[in-house]
């Protein structure tokens, strides 16, 4: 994992900020990268931030905006006077103006978009339609595109005059005359071509490589990566091009989803936000996890009452209290494991809805043999090892029978939790939840009060208790 | 998250290689997308994969076989005659060829090697001396470069000339003579300016945005994301242009390096496969996750043997066991969520050396706030509840007393859990080792000991047993 290096102009930035030194802020921040700027921006104490906006302006803050959380974009906003915002607002895309405008409260976003031009104003509602996490809702609409029946010049003539609002010319897009997504061009096929020959003859038909406009976003990102493409277009259900998703949405997005992953399989709630570890509030940090754990640990009392049921046993057979936890936790341990499985090859696309049965028919294998496996090394630990210790035991039990004992219940403990664990998350897919809210605790919470039922119920049987 | 649709003319592929109809296996395989083509073949029964890479033919092979898992690729190349490799090989980029021959035996790679031309065959080798999961292991060396001092004329005539060897000429990059990178350029930079416009003059400074060809591949792809590139350039360390990270290459790294976490965090060991979840062996998955299970096992001994060292005390006081679980647990869950949140914080490469001691005071609050409200919840469903169930108590003893005996353990329980879970990780860096290592089950593992000591001791000190 790569170490941040702080780059020696951040540095320098910084020193000139806190020196509130303006000529000195501007000058560097001339030269900077806005990804740049917005961690300086990120690492200033709030007092400063005003000074900063204004000290760089608002072209320059329109790029570095993009990149911040979207807890601070309401507050940078409000620095800059209408007429600052307006021009703040002409520096962004298309896309990343929707996404600011969906970061603030309702009133912020009627103000503003009353300060964009009339054209823009009727693209970013129409933009403002698209839930945030789908295709739509990241797409740009500034794109190359040309027509089948143009010849190479009049297409190029037609780039060029669009050049300064176009976002990529690496792609370049063509339709038919209804606007129908057809085939895709490079900008050097132009540029290696005579000026009258077709675009139809030159371009490149496009095959499954498109998304729909109200798909998950995440949809959108894996087929960037399945196809390996700079820029997927987005439809409509008639084909018509609307826009396109770029690589960088698809790194983000990806990014984004996997931390989200992350999190709520260890258990933690809430809206995965932009925002960096330590620029969260311990206060946030508290309040995601505070809501797992606090149920969970209710869950918990009932394995503390099956304990409290079956304690007697504990008290005529002292040694079953060795094996206990450890048959509890790997219930736990490998439940937790394919869950996780389960639900990183659902996110990647790897499982569909036909292969659940499948999914669930391997990890019960899968299951069944880590159960065995672990079954045979604590029976062979008790007979093999234990009889050095001496334990006391009552009449007529021996250590081969607790051997016994603890490798049928561990192998059952270690099935039905890898089993179980497998067939949550595909259960909360089959009724549209989302696979990754049944969290490892969660499964460990379950299958704890499990386990120590299976545990107590055959150390009886078998142990004659 | 999306269902990945099986789309018509996968199913028809699939019906035509079953059918061994060799034509329409070829037709079909014409109109598709490499990616769809892998995806075919990794559904395929073995004994048709031999059919299915003659009829496409090596140079059509050649795509698919960059998108195969890694397992896959000998077995694939094995079907080729060598004159036919001669031709896939010639088919494939520069780094694809070598992450291909990464991928194969030695005495296979060596074998390989001898069928490529003297030029690829030198350039092949020097790219193979860059570890797999580094910049330089995954650059491209064929990228559009031209010189500061041409003339954009004679900058189009260079790029013209290696325009098919090029993987993309969507960023062309400017070096000076001695081949230092300074600048960059897009084609239509070129293509929108006068022939005697001389490069210099038009190319964009680059700033921090270059890669060492011996960093890590994640700092790659956090770069590409940071500065929203398509390419990102690979240098050696005076600053010469080596090759190009593409966007494309930066999502896969992205991908893999998600997976690898959220499969360590889980407990799960060994190296992440290319292989999706579907075509890995049951036997692979239960060796991933037998490692860590079993040593985890072993660890929960500990706590066994601390229950049955203490395990009078819930004799003496039965309603201890209600909470004894839920004690334990609730230090394993928290401590999981806090080392799974600094984990992905140190992947996204938020958290840099220094700020070690930062994160650990953050934790050790949000431990306590955490443990606060834990212990006052429990405390109050002890007063306010448990009287309604009538348990037995020994005499002298209230409830309230176990009120404060439960908070007061959960509390130093759950401090101290996410203390640990925090610090883990930063110690497993400061080691240079993977901060993922430290698996959630792990850090469960040894809070439960801690857990059962706090708990005892505890109730030991306050109820006066």
């Amino acid at each position: 994992m790569p170490d941040d290096e702080a780059t020696p102009p951040l540095d320098e930035l910084m020193r000139a900020i806190e020196a509130e030194d303006r000529s000195a802020v501007s000058a560097l921040a001339e030269e900077m990268h806005y990804a740049d700027l917005a961690q300086a921006y990120q690492e200033l104490d709030e007092e400063k931030h005003h000074l900063f906006l204004k000290t760089i302006g608002p072209a320059k803050a329109a790029d570095m905006l993009v990149e911040l959380p979207d807890s601070l974009i309401e507050e940078a906003l409000d620095a800059f006077s209408p007429s600052e915002l307006k021009i703040l607002f002409r520096e962004l895309s298309d896309d990343d103006r929707v996404d600011i405008l969906q970061d603030v409260g309702e009133e912020a976003r009627l103000r503003f978009l009353g300060l964009l031009g009339p054209e823009d104003e009727e693209l970013t509602r129409s933009l403002l339609k698209y839930e945030h996490d789908t295709a739509g809702g990241r797409m740009t609409t500034r794109i190359g595109r040309v027509f089948a029946n143009q010849t190479v010049k009049q297409a190029v003539d037609m780039l060029r005059r669009s050049q300064e609002s176009t976002e990529t010319l690496s792609r370049i897009f063509v339709v038919d005359q209804k606007g129908r997504l057809i085939g895709k061009l490079r900008f050097r096929d132009l540029a290696f071509n005579t000026w009258d020959t077709p675009v139809r003859d030159i371009m490149r038909e496009i095959g499954p490589e498109r998304v729909l406009a109200t798909a998950d976003q995440e949809e959108a990102a894996n087929m960037l990566l399945k196809y390996d493409l700079i820029a997927l277009p987005v439809v409509d259900e008639f084909d018509h091009l609307l826009g396109l998703i770029t690589h960088d949405d698809a790194m983000e997005i990806m990014q984004e989803e996997s931390t989200e992953d992350i999190e709520k399989i260890a258990g933690i709630g809430g809206e995965q936000s932009e925002e960096t570890y330590l620029n969260t509030t311990i206060l946030t940090q508290f309040r995601r996890r505070a809501g797992w754990l606090t149920g969970l640990a209710f869950v918990s009392i009932l394995s503390g009452y099956v304990m409290m049921r079956f304690g007697s046993i504990l008290s005529e057979v002292f040694l079953l209290a060795l094996f206990l936890p450890m048959v509890v936790a790997a219930g736990g341990n490998t439940g937790g494991q394919a869950s996780t499985m389960v639900i990183r090859a659902m996110s990647l696309g790897e499982i569909d809805h036909d292969a659940t049965w499948q999914v669930a028919w391997r990890e019960l294998r899968t299951g069944l043999f880590l159960g065995l496996l672990l079954g045979s090394c604590m029976a062979l630990f008790t007979v093999v090892l234990l009889p050095f210790f001496h334990f006391d035991l009552p009449a007529g039990m021996t250590l081969a029978k607790v051997a016994i004992a603890v490798a049928v219940a561990l192998t059952t403990q270690v099935t039905s939790a890898t089993f179980l664990g497998s067939l949550l998350p595909l259960g909360a897919r089959a009724v549209r939840l989302d696979p990754a809210v049944v969290s490892a605790p969660a499964i460990a919470a379950i299958v704890d009060v499990s386990g120590m039922l299976i545990y107590f119920t055959v150390a009886r049987a078998i142990l004659g208790l």
